[in-house]
């Protein structure tokens, strides 16, 4: 196991209805030690790949997506969500339907923050349906650069998000991918 | 000038209604070494000072304080926003009224992040009328911790949120102070 498996397995609270909470860690309180250990580990794995900006999600994803841009040494962009249209024609707009609330929210970057040709790392925190990753990706391709690779700290295997990407054929690094738990026992089983 | 100010004169944009965009650099895009170096003057400025918890708000807080969380290696805790009341117990909870908006919003921090006897350090990018700072202080006091500092990237000094929290007795360390700005000529004007 790695030293984030190591993490949820220790602190990580298994909730019905498959609910994850890393919220004393990951996504609330936050360990700055671990995202340092997470934007190294992905450096390692991305290593054989030019990337020029690291983009991400409101709000989780911004400080993790922050830790990574030391190691990358390339800018930040967080996207922003909004229930709202933006019609503003400088940004970029996807439209995401949320498949667990059924209710649509927009991710949204301005256009000067993402240039043809950017070779885009996409980091953020969770994927589970994966319909917000779906937006960024939208929103890259949008702009003319392309997604070199996606980076997630916890994927929920068992939901369809990181296999949408797969087939798609995007480079995906997940660093746990939980395949299974069981809110009764506590038990948590990650995939190998 | 330090480098925060240098950059701020370089990129920064000033828009009628008293707006300075600061969004290449610090809450849209991010350059990861300009927060490195905010990080490294707070961790200077505050070195007398203990602190044990890095206290901020989503959504452009997080990365600052994270950044920050790296220099004075403590865990960093963000507060949610949210329109609407949370009832669960195990939150604090503070009630903001916006001068501007005039809207209320909720600043809610779990109970378990937050202990008694915590010194905690509030960090956020801007502070105009304070609002969300207030929030912010109010949580850390519910908790029976103590706000042993607080480090603000830009300030509107021509706002009253500086003044109050310096009234208040808090040692507030803003990196760039505004004292007036003028959108026909693009000129800002920093407090020495």
């Amino acid at each position: 196991m790695n030293e984030l498996q190591e993490r949820i397995i220790k602190d990580g609270v298994v909730k019905e209805g498959n609910i994850l909470k890393v919220d004393s860690f990951l996504n609330h309180q936050i360990d700055v030690d671990l995202y340092h250990w997470m934007a190294c580990e992905w450096k390692k794995r991305f290593a054989d790949v030019e990337v020029t900006r690291i983009v991400t999600i409101e709000a989780s994803g911004i400080g993790i997506a922050c830790i990574a841009g030391e190691q990358f040494h390339v800018p930040v962009v967080f996207a922003k969500k909004s229930h709202s249209v933006n019609l503003d024609g400088d940004m970029y707009t996807a439209e995401v339907e949320s498949f667990t609330h059924k209710n649509i929210n927009h991710v949204i970057v301005s256009k000067k923050f993402i240039e043809p040709g950017d070779k885009v790392l996409i980091i953020d925190d969770f994927l589970a349906n994966g319909c917000a990753l779906q937006g960024l990706i939208s929103i890259v391709n949008q702009a003319g650069a392309e997604v070199v690779g996606i980076g997630i700290a916890v994927e929920k295997g068992f939901q369809t998000g990181g296999q949408i990407i797969r087939n798609l054929g995007y480079r995906l690094e997940s660093l746990a991918i939980v395949d299974a738990m069981d809110a009764k026992s506590g038990a948590i089983t990650f995939r190998e």
